[in-house]
């Protein structure tokens, strides 16, 4: 019972790798918004497995279809319910998934927790489930985008100890799809590249770090004492698949400063505006979007699935061993940065609606 | 409007530092727990200012006081309202704050967002604030601890660059306890509180980071695929004051490693239990506990407020300098712990009753 | 942005009548409950439109699909995705409705709502959508029943003055569904069927009272004080289209008795148990069951579309006529008898886990 | 766990009848917003008890202290708690009721549902709960008439048999309160005056219908399909204590009129505005304000506690009698006539919120 998300644009996820489909149905979205289906399957083609050789090469088109809450091209208020179909899969390659427990997976609590699960291809923790979250994020997107011209841009900041030079202020979106790991410092993104073949060859996997920032956020989002901004994204993002850790602004870097080096002092800029001269912050402060960008980082775990052999239990407590079979990522994190520019869209449109409906109305 | 948390395990906090007090509702505690007074009062003497000579040393008794809820020591199943008064405070220490922004805090973006600012002493942005959910962080320990024998544990890993020493699996509350800083490494403990009391007395600031256990936690917990229990923790110490990053077992320096080297291999223990040989996944996986001790991190920055001066901005625009006067913590650290501590356990209390009530009906 | 009920037991509906199609999201669902399409389409057949004669003659075959969360004929505990698909309309018979607001209709109040609005058909505002509470309600009552004998049996009381005399203490489905107006009192129900004949064919439309019955409903249900339950079913059946009244127990009648008459005395049944004699609080005392047979009526207004013509106006402003094309019920009361059932059913189902989850942890 | 009411303007009651005092936690109130405790303390003493010869003579002043979220008399956007202290109760009234239910009170459920109930004066099922309802009413009221010119009128619109003529569209705030029964009918007044004497004096007790009027609310306010205005207003008035009906427009009469008799034609009127020429409706159509006054009826049944004896059984399974003892209202509807204006002014304020953050964005 937690496959919602969101207070006022809220978003309800459903859906296994196998079975009927995927989809997500999206309440609270403002009307009037121009929304197409090409507009979201330009965000699903990013996320989708299948994209670049060094991704899962299964085949999954993702085709996603609105049944409904549009109309002409444009939102109506109502409820929009979009499903993306299951393809028949390789089910076989699953068999021994029914009863061996992947380690670091979700086979084992998930029968702990509900005494059944989908053991096909991972059921409701196949990263399948984030088709809805990045299809609702595409949306929510366009609606920053059209009231406040907010930007939204992830990129791959570290693959294992590569990480990648990359100034959040001035990054483009043209910048990080220009290479298959979306990592804009082209000359790391290339060491990257092979990092990701030569662990993909050997069967092994690795993790890393994406970095996402939002510029042009206005001032006043973020509702304390609980649903501050920055809890809000961290916990959108830690509901990710494979997210081991999350950092706003300094982050746990910003722990090695003094409380001097660390603050951000205050200046007043040329428009009269209040700035700050840093932005250790990372854009917010006390829970609260200051206008500056907003910026964060999320840890993701090498992918659980390898094919080299590791020991397990089966599902009727005997030890044994596993070496997964199919076609699986070696490293996410390509893949993970739609997912993560959608989670912070998500965040910031809710918080959007929120503040407007509490403290712009008089 | 973000001053609720929890689903069914509820709370609501309210106050500012200044004015009538303190305190929290909470909704939904399972009735015929045994509870006082005296138990809530020695978490919030953990959290309370004045408490040692490295913590600030504001006189604040934070005597509490149960409104509701409550009767011949046994909770009722009916809202707990809990109240702790405010004391008169030396004011005129904040009459610069009505004024200057201070720079980190949330000053600025409270006036962004809502138009009027309590200036005295933080306002509803004050650590005060927290003392609501400490009080109901205890009552959630006793129900964990009595419906399943879960014991949470924080303490103080790191201060600024001295890491301590510390098994989170065998670490004891008396450990903690047993020195002013709560780190369980005393050698370690000496050289930190000679750094805050260095830091203090220089009119500087430091941070560093909080590490928490939960033991014995029940398998099954954790609501996929947004309510994962992972994502729940990190959004619960991230709406803690100063919090800047939130790592769940192997977080940030997972990413290093292969997923060969990563993945927690599944054995058979001894009472027949499937358990892992590692824990890198800090006991949930997939969102679900899985029976391992949960362990997680906390990066809180160094205070914002200090004695040395700093440039501002004025609430009218001009540009200025701030050097804070009043009693402040040089470093937070020694009270987060019991914070994280119940940010913890209201997360735990909450998914063990959203969990029994859906997947143990039948 | 309030197409979502329940708490633990939380259904999202969406869809209009013209579009994709109509469905449901259930997330909260116990695991393991055994439900098939087959139990979800019995609800639905008894829903819809062209069942019999005295309903609108439209050919909806409403042909339920279900998307994720069973697998092997089990819930899995995961979100239940229901989608049934819209067939194409005959949506000449709405071009009129594009430019005229019906009369007490929800056209032009959808309209000053959203700036927009899907003409064709009623769009989200049509009785379509309860498609999706029937079929979720199809497993909530199956939960009710495995979980404690739960029976839920609504009936109509009324139509327009002709009132069956139905014991709600014995009454059984059998007697609902062996005529077409799902009255049982069978002699009034011949009269019903008659005068609904007669209004259909006169262009006009009429309502009445819908009552329900649940039986064998366990003590404790119910969560003071606002989520009391009358309050909750209040609430579950005043958001189906066309309700216009509530009562619960004695209801309106009873405000004309004194306390001494309506009061409900307390006696120890054969078993022990603490039983009332007369039943005028239907079931609920002080927002919790009782134990006692919870019975409630729904007043259900006439149709608002009418073959009749009326006055009406433009969405330009233009004041013009209207008299109604297409195929309409006579009378709603047939049709809305198992959506009360399910709406009874998902409150009690909701409640159920929420008591659960609370009240019988230790 | 049901203590919470609202999803924006979003208020927490807490508090026995005995204990340290009841009080209410009203979060999301937008900043900026003019109030007193004298604001709160006028809506407060309409609903006390011992204001008149005809309510219980209980003396309880109920003076209402808040604790935060205002300062210099203006909201501050943050929750603002209000707290009205218990006094020293006559509770050796209260000893029969530790171990005697009473007919058609809450005792023996609370008993059922938590194991464990505050016996004293009813704890928390008590209507003095109904004064966080009614303070935090009071603000929501203020915003209604500062943002929309919002009135919100009720009135006593039956006793027993003795009904009232009253316009809901005329009348006045003053018309209620210049008699002590708050009939706008002052004929019918005097003769429910001594009705309510009369069986005051002879130990019963009797019910009625408050009817509600609120004009002026704008167009668009309601959340289909399940928190349609008229089922919010449903659950808010059907969460009072002792209410056991609820009508929007037409209600139940409604029902006895044909389609065409019943539809509220459209027309323009002198400003260019869509009206309806009758009212039917009840100034809701789809779940969504219109424009027209909102006009509802609620039914509360004769007060429970009565002198005369009556059958009953106590905790330990024994059949007994029982006289209530103490000093309690004959007829409960001239303090109820605060209360569901309360809750309506609550339902109206958290939809106004909730239209303006999603509709109002673009």
């Amino acid at each position: 019972m937690g496959s919602t998300f969101g207070h006022l644009f809220r978003i309800t996820t459903f859906g296994e790798s196998h079975g009927g489909g995927v989809g997500v149905v999206i309440d609270g979205c403002p009307p009037r918004v121009e929304i197409s289906e090409a507009d979201i399957q330009t965000e699903l083609d990013r996320r989708r497995p299948g994209q670049s050789h060094i991704v899962t090469p299964r085949k999954e088109e993702d085709r996603c279809e609105i049944l409904s809450g549009v109309m002409d091209g444009k939102t109506l208020g109502t409820p929009i319910a979009l499903l993306v179909r299951n393809k028949d899969a390789r089910s076989q390659d699953y068999d021994e998934m029914a009863v061996k427990y992947r380690p670091s997976h979700a086979d084992a609590t998930y029968d702990a927790k509900y005494g059944i699960r989908n053991w096909r291809g991972g059921g409701r923790s196949s990263a399948r489930e984030t088709i809805g979250r990045v299809a609702a994020g595409a949306i929510a997107k366009k609606i920053l985008h059209q009231v406040a011209g907010v930007e939204i841009i992830g990129y791959v900041k570290r693959i294992k100890d590569l990480e990648g030079a990359v100034d959040p202020n001035t990054v483009t979106m043209e910048q990080v799809e220009s290479n298959i790991v979306r990592c804009p410092d082209h000359e790391c993104a290339e060491r990257m590249i092979e990092l990701i073949e030569q662990t993909g060859r050997s069967g092994d996997s690795i993790g890393g770090v994406v970095e996402c920032v939002a510029r042009a956020v206005p001032k006043g989002l973020g509702e304390p004492v609980f649903d501050k901004l920055e809890a809000d994204l961290a916990k959108a993002v830690m509901s990710l698949p494979a997210s081991k850790g999350f950092e706003i602004g300094s982050g746990f870097a910003g722990t090695l400063l003094t409380g001097l080096q660390h603050n951000d002092e205050f200046y007043i800029d040329d428009q009269g505006e209040i700035r700050t001269v840093t932005n250790r912050s990372g854009g917010i402060q006390g829970g609260i979007s200051n206008g500056e960008n907003i910026i964060l980082r999320v840890a993701f775990k090498p992918t659980a699935t390898i094919r080299k052999e590791q020991r397990t239990v089966t599902t009727d407590g005997e030890e044994t061993v596993l070496a997964a079979k199919g076609r699986h990522d070696p490293c996410v994190l390509p893949r993970a940065v739609p997912m993560v520019e959608a989670m912070v869209a998500l965040v910031l449109c809710d918080h959007l609606l929120r503040h407007h409906g509490q403290c712009e109305l008089l």
